[in-house]
This record gives C-alpha cells, sequence and structure tokens, in this order.
C-alpha cells in the first residue's frame, strides 16, 4: 500500500471508533441488520369503510429502510467521500429526482430499458434520475456553465433484478465527482483516479485495483478485428461480462447470439485477456494491428501520460491497463476505470463478492447532446458505490459484534423521587439552550433504576439527578455513568461544569 | 425574544459570517439565484437517427437545481436543524423515495389526489412518498418498534400548483422530528414545541409564533356548532383557509359551497376568530356549549398542560392558542401546531410571504392504520419546512449583496514557470495526502497571474508557489492571498507549516 493512505486511515480508524460504543457498557437491545425483511400481513381495521383485503406490509422490491445503526454507518461513509471531494475543490450540486423523460433518452443504451418513468397523470412525462452524470449535463447545458468541479451525494433509481446480498438495490445512494471543461490532456483525469485512491485507502477496505481502458482503445480494438461498427455496442457489453464469466462463455455470445465470427471473437479473446501496466501500454502501441488505428493510438497516448501523472502521485501501482474493461454506459468517449477490491476485509469471515465499488470515465459528448448548437463541454468523473462499500463495512461490524452508538446524547436528566417533572423540564431546558444534548423519560414519576439502565443502555455519559435535598441545597449531584462517581455542583454552575467535563472526555 | 436563543444566535451567526466570503476580497462571478429558469431550445444533433424535435431543456414543473451558492446556505439549514434534533436525543432513519401505492392510501383526505404515482412496468404498484409521516409510521409497524424518537432529512414530492415566488415546489426537502410510544401526556409534545421554537430562533428569522389547537376541540366545537360529522373534514379544510381570506369568504366557502346552515357557520365564526394563551383555555373550559363536548373538554384539558409544561421550558409567550388552525392532513389525533412568522426580515426589503415554515402535530391511530391488529403506537412529532426558510435566507443575503464562498480550498499550488506541471502535482499529492484542501490549474503552462487571480475570486487563502530557484534551493515560497506577504520555507516542513497557518486563521 503507498503510503499516502495513512494520515486518512488513522483518521477513519478514529471516526470507527468514535461511532463504537465504549467496550465496558451493557447494550441491551440487538444491533438489527435488514430489519426491513420483517413482513407482516394486515388487514386494514380502522376505516370501516375500506374494503377489507390482506396485504403485506413491506417497501418496495429491491428498496429497503435504513435503521439507525445502519445510518450512523452510511453518514460515516458520505463524510468520509464528501470529505475527499471538498479536498479537492469540488462545489457541491443538487438536482431533482426526476427529469423530463427526453432528457434520459438515448443516454444509457441496453440499459435504457431500467429507467423508472412516472405514471402520467397530466402534464409532463417524467422519469426518475438513472445516475447523477446526464442531470449534471443537463445542468450544465442548461445554465451554459463551460467549467466546474462539482461533486454531488443523491438517491438513483434503477429497475434492476434486485441481487441484495451483494449490496444491488433498485434505489441506491451515488456519490459522484466530476470536472467539466476544457484542460490540458490528462490532469483532470489523473485527479480522479487519485480521489478513488484516496477514499478506498481511506474507508480501509482492504487492498483493491483499479482497472483503466479508453473507449477509443475499445472502439479501435473492435474495428481492427473485423467487427462492424454496427456490433460495437453489443459486442462492449458481451466484453462488460468478462469479469462476472470465462472468456469461452462471453465468446459463446458473442458467435452464437451476436452473430460474430469465430475468428473475429478468437482475435478479440487476444486482447481482451491482456492486462498490466505502462509496458503493456508500449506493446500495444508496437502491435502490428492495433497501430495502424488512429483512434487505439490517440487512446493509447493519453493512457500512457496518464500513468505518468499517476507515477506523481504515487498510484500507479494501483492501476492495471485492462482490455476487458467496457463499461455499459452510453456516453463514456475516453478513458474509463472502475475499482474492484481485491479480497475481503480480513475482519470478516464471510465472503463478500460486491463487485466494483467506483467507476468513472470521460464523456465529452454527453452536455452537447443538450446543447441547440452541440457545443460540447469535455467532463470526466467518477462515482462511488456507497451501498457495496456500507454491505462491506455493515458485515465487519457484524461480524466483529461491535455495537454502535445511535444517539449523541451527553447528559440525562434524573430524578430519585416523585413530583419532580417540573424540576427536571427547568433544567433539561438549560441544558438545551446551553447547546448541551439532552434527554429525560417521558414519565411523571420514573423510577431512579429505570433512568440509569436507560443511560447505561443508551450509553449516555452523564446523568444530573435533581431531588428535594438538591434542590434545598442550591445544588445538583452529577453523576459518571461509566465510574459511578457523583458530585454535588452549585446549581448555577451546572452548565459550566458539564461543559468542562464534555470537553476533557 | 426569550434569552434561550442567545447562544444559538451566535453560533449561528458565526456560521453564517463563516460562508460569506472575507470582504476585501474581489468576487468577479456573481452568485446566481433561480439559475434553473434559464431554458434554451435545443435540437439534437449529435445523433443522427434520432427524429429532430426541438424541446425545451428545463427541469421538471414545480422542481429546481440547487446552484452551490443555494447549496451552502442549504447545508447550513440543515446542519443547524439536524444539530437540534441531535440535541434531543433523536437517531436518523431513512425510508425509500417511493413506496407501495396502498401504503399512501386513505391518510391525506383530500390532498391524495397530489400524489405521484410510478408507471406500471409490471411490478408493484408504487407512488411517491408525500411525506415522511407515513413512511414513518410504516416502518415502525412493519418492524413492531414500539418507542422511538427518530428524525428524518430528506425529499417528499406533492404535485402542487406550484407557487415559486412563496418558495413552493412540487420537490421539496422536509426534515422530521417524530417520538413514537406511550408515555404520560403533553411531555412530547411540549418537546416538539421547544425545538421548533429552538430551530426558529436559531435560524435568526425574525419574530414568530406557534398557533395551536387540537383536532379534539375542533371536532368538538364542530359537533356543538351543529355541523353533520359527514361535513367535519370539508369544513376544517374550509377553516384552514382563514390564514390566507378573510372569514366573510370562508363564510361563504361554508354556507354556498359545503350547504351549511348559516347559523351553523356563524356558531363557528364566533370560535374560529379566538386565540389567545392560557387564560383563553380557561374560558373555553367554561364555555357554555364547548364545556357540554367530552372530546373538546379532553382537548383543553390537554392543551392546559401543555402550557404548563410551555412555561416551564420559557416558550409560552411564543405559543398561540388559536381555534382557527385546522391542519389539512387526515391523521391527526390530538394537538396540532404551525409556526408562522410574524414579519420579514429586517435585513430584507422586499416582503416575502412563506407561509408556514413549521407544523406537526399529534396522530394516535396512524401506526394503527398499518398493524394487523390495530396495535396503535401513539406519536408525535413536527415538519420544518426547509424550503420556503431557504427562500427567506437566500433572499436576505441576496439583498445584502454577500458573496458566499462555495468551495472550502485552502492552498492553491502555483508555478511561475514553465514545465512544472510534474513538481505541481508531485506537490499537491503531498497536501492532499495531509488532508489539505489543494487545488491548481489544469493547465500544464498556466500565467502565474492567471493562477493568483484564481485563488482571490475563489477567496483561497495560502498559495504555494515553486519554481526552478525553489527547487534548487529546496525551499517553496508560501504566499499569503490577503496580504500578499511571501516567505521562503524548507520543502520539508511546507506541510506542518500550513497546518500551523491554518489552525491559526
Amino acid at each position: 500500500m503507498p503510503s499516502f493512505g495513512l494520515r486518512h486511515r488513522r483518521a477513519w480508524a478514529s471516526l470507527l471508533s468514535q461511532l463504537l460504543r465504549p467496550s465496558g457498557l451493557v447494550c441491551i437491545r440487538e444491533v438489527h441488520f435488514h430489519s426491513q425483511v420483517s413482513e407482516a400481513v394486515i388487514t386494514s381495521q380502522l376505516k370501516p369503510h375500506r374494503e377489507k383485503s390482506n396485504f403485506i406490509i413491506k417497501t418496495p422490491k429491491g428498496t429497503r429502510d435504513l435503521s439507525p445503526q445502519q445510518m450512523v454507518i452510511r453518514e460515516k461513509i458520505l463524510d468520509m467521500v464528501v470529505g475527499c471531494f471538498k479536498r479537492h475543490g469540488a462545489k457541491r450540486l443538487d438536482t431533482p429526482a426526476f427529469e423530463l423523460k427526453e432528457m434520459l433518452t438515448e443516454k444509457y443504451g441496453e440499459d435504457s430499458g431500467l429507467i423508472y418513468d412516472l405514471k402520467d397523470q397530466g402534464g409532463e412525462l417524467l422519469s426518475l434520475r438513472y445516475d447523477l452524470t446526464v442531470p449534471f449535463a443537463r445542468y450544465l447545458a442548461m445554465n451554459k456553465v463551460k467549467r466546474m468541479k462539482r461533486y454531488h451525494v443523491g438517491k438513483v433509481w434503477r429497475r434492476e433484478s434486485p441481487t441484495i446480498v451483494q449490496g444491488r438495490y433498485r434505489e441506491f445512494c451515488q456519490c459522484d465527482f466530476d470536472i467539466a471543461g476544457q484542460f490540458d490532456p490528462m490532469i483532470p483525469d489523473a485527479e480522479c483516479l487519485k480521489i478513488m485512491c484516496e477514499i478506498l485507502s481511506g474507508l480501509q477496505l482492504g487492498d483493491f485495483l483499479i482497472k483503466v481502458n479508453d473507449r477509443r482503445i475499445l472502439d479501435g480494438m473492435l474495428a481492427v478485428c473485423g467487427v462492424p461498427e454496427s456490433k460495437f455496442h453489443a459486442i462492449c457489453s458481451s466484453i462488460d461480462k468478462l469479469d462476472k464469466i470465462s472468456w469461452n462463455d462471453v465468446r459463446h455470445e458473442m458467435v452464437a447470439k451476436k452473430g460474430l465470427a469465430p475468428e473475429v471473437a478468437d482475435r478479440i479473446g487476444d486482447y481482451v485477456q491482456c492486462h498490466g501496466g505502462v509496458s503493456l501500454i508500449e506493446e500495444m502501441l508496437q502491435d502490428s494491428r492495433l497501430s495502424q488505428n488512429k483512434q487505439a493510438l490517440e487512446g493509447l497516448g493519453d493512457l500512457k501520460l496518464l500513468f505518468e501523472y499517476l507515477t506523481l502521485f504515487g498510484i500507479a501501482e494501483k492501476i492495471s491497463f485492462d482490455l476487458s474493461l467496457a463499461r455499459g454506459l452510453d456516453y463514456y468517449t475516453g478513458v474509463i476505470y472502475e475499482a474492484v477490491l481485491l479480497q475481503t476485509p480480513a475482519q470478516s469471515e464471510e465472503s463478500l463478492n460486491v463487485g466494483s465499488v467506483a467507476a468513472g470515465g470521460r464523456y465529452d459528448g454527453l452536455v452537447g447532446m443538450f446543447n441547440p448548437k452541440g457545443h460540447k463541454v469535455p467532463c470526466v468523473g467518477l462515482s462511488i458505490g456507497v451501498e457495496r462499500i456500507f454491505t462491506i463495512l455493515e458485515q465487519r461490524i457484524k461480524t466483529s459484534g461491535q455495537k454502535i452508538r445511535t444517539t449523541e446524547t451527553q447528559v440525562f436528566v434524573a430524578t430519585p423521587q416523585k413530583n419532580f417533572l417540573h424540576e427536571r423540564l427547568k433544567l433539561i431546558s438549560e441544558l438545551w439552550d446551553a447547546g448541551i444534548k439532552a434527554e429525560l423519560l417521558y414519565k411523571n414519576n420514573p423510577k431512579l433504576l429505570t433512568q440509569l439502565h436507560y443511560c447505561e443502555h443508551m450509553a449516555i455519559p452523564l446523568v444530573v439527578i435533581i431531588g428535594e435535598q438538591e434542590l434545598k441545597e442550591g445544588v445538583i449531584k452529577l453523576r459518571s455513568v461509566a465510574s459511578r462517581e457523583e458530585v454535588a455542583i452549585k446549581r448555577e454552575s451546572l452548565v459550566t461544569e458539564i461543559q468542562k467535563r464534555l470537553s476533557e472526555s
């Protein structure tokens, strides 16, 4: 592993440790994973006019709720990802969840059938966004923005057959970083790969590799192998399956289903089974067939430059030029990349195949598709697959048996006596107004033991106790939940004392 | 204003000042507000096989993009709101953007027609969520959760006629806080009102008032006035318009459109024009007609207790018992409330009518609608209307002419010489790896003036300059953009020196 990740790894380790509960504390409630799979058949009873029908209470197919425990993990991932995007000078953008249907057409090739359409309820025809890239291009064109480095965190929707065990959903969160504008070649592209490395190292997901290829090399390769241009897309989508099925199966699909001549498929096979570093680029530049193709040469030249920059960034060893990488989306025009984890995290005992965890590429023509004069704005970007990363981290925490704190409450307001609700309310109000995170039980006369149990259960570090004696003496008892030590403090210095204690811990 | 808000106001003022650019700096690009309204007619040119058609490039009706400037304002609002929710011990939850259509039916009364349905593409019938409350109730029922204090930040969708000037959209962000569970009366309800006060004071939106009523008082009032039960909903929705149209117009609607006898309408008129504090509650408890109604008496008793707690929280003066408040949603069963701003912020010259900025209430029956045995989980909660608050703050910043920083870049890496890209890339990589937010221009040989201009334009405080001389001497020049002072620093202590400078500023 290159040394650059060390500092981030340390920061992440400290984040992780913050979100884990102090080990000495009792935890009563269990962490619920995939609680959304619980289902109950219900009959409507409250509305007598309603037609009685049994229905299952669930979330829609391929979607899920995120429980508080899951939200803590997800928020930590997003914080780290967004922190990296900001470190690279990106601005934040937001776009609507749906777009005019026509904005999404002809952008996703074979995958267009997976777009969710809204019902025609009179008015515009709308579709849920399929990614964050097309809305970004639409934004640039609509506002005539020629340069922009932006990030976007948001949900996207795809009507895929969900394979929930692999962390694949029909609704999922993407974190995108993109650089739009005409710049000198490969500098922004290299920064995108640097960002992917920083994030994947920072999240401590174990060893990873980023496969790189170029759309022009792919097209050139197909051309020199003898594939007719009309079949480029279909053949690319076959090649794209090489990380899941064997070359023999891919070859069969090309010949039997997509009508390619066997010798053409074999020529492709020679290329797509190659991967390596700069030396492979050099080799391909000398390749008798490929070097005859202008497009391929351009792509190879750019990749060579890219590796120069990656070396300066200290990440060349994480990147592999892979001729089998053929990202599915229609809009890529240049370099493409995809990050895969090489092994499951050491802490996890179960093997998880989560596929690619980050991907992206250059799309120089997409903005032009939205421009009346076809004016292009070259773009390059990346997308972090939050759900897959989440699945790994959730699994890791589950395996380790670690407990997650889902609230940040610092102080609990308790009383050992009856009829002290008014005093408790006055007291907690003071704490809230001082910015202290505080809770009490919503009962007129709770038992002291119940109150103290709640603090242990929720890992609240401090308890403020008020009773008759304290009220008489103008003091408050401050109790440390961990040590069970109690001290009396003057009522008027309570806030100061609590703030002092919290800043020390 | 009560004193509790002072500390938060100070924190918010400091937040606001952080997001404003140092006044001494030149700002070249203007802040773009409502840039999404720009539209361009485009013809598709890139795909020759496509049917040529003119279409307008825009976001769907009632939706908008949020520009980086707008996102900064929005993020600050969300940070403050979420900070308050956490202060009150809430856990975060997330639910899918859409639900099974049947989950949303019979929850929203007359407004059900405003729900966005998804197209039937085979499979389940789905609808976009209309609020965050029904998904929360569905989550509680599905997971058999009996107690939970949660918050949820997310978008919801309503097919309303958008009135964009008032900050009303078809897609908008809600921040919800809810307390589910069986507790002693009015303690959680009072906390919800406390939270609304803390947030509205903290955001410095100017003076505000929270109107409070109770569904049982409303129903009781309608009953004793002689409204047939079948007309309760229709009459309530007429009453709900009293903040927009006069009593005479509301009366006309009740009589002419909804078939109420004139004398019944007049009796209602006597009540709904009343508002006040605890003394009004006492008066209503003595009211000859109302005191005959069991439901109304229960509601009045609870409101009396609520005001007791509000007094302890120091916020009673911000709350007004208002018999005209009749929140539209079907699911409320007890206390209901709605916060309105009493005046536009002092800084704003234009008058903005944004309506209610926060609202909520008690809904004890909603979870039971999802439970096979009708088991109830009493709930009370509130929703912050982010879009409306956003509109006010955006307007205020626009009026003041203040500029917003949309990136957080701390250091810019520059060179005065040609052929220094490699050195710049090595250097910036070091900074990124040390967690420093850094940028450079994506050009092989940018001019020094262009680079320094960029720093001033983007309000980047520090510039690191590397050239031949520095390289030879093993130093780096560190320049302060504001003072234009430059010092030479040993290359190896650059990161430490930058971190020192950043921590001081």
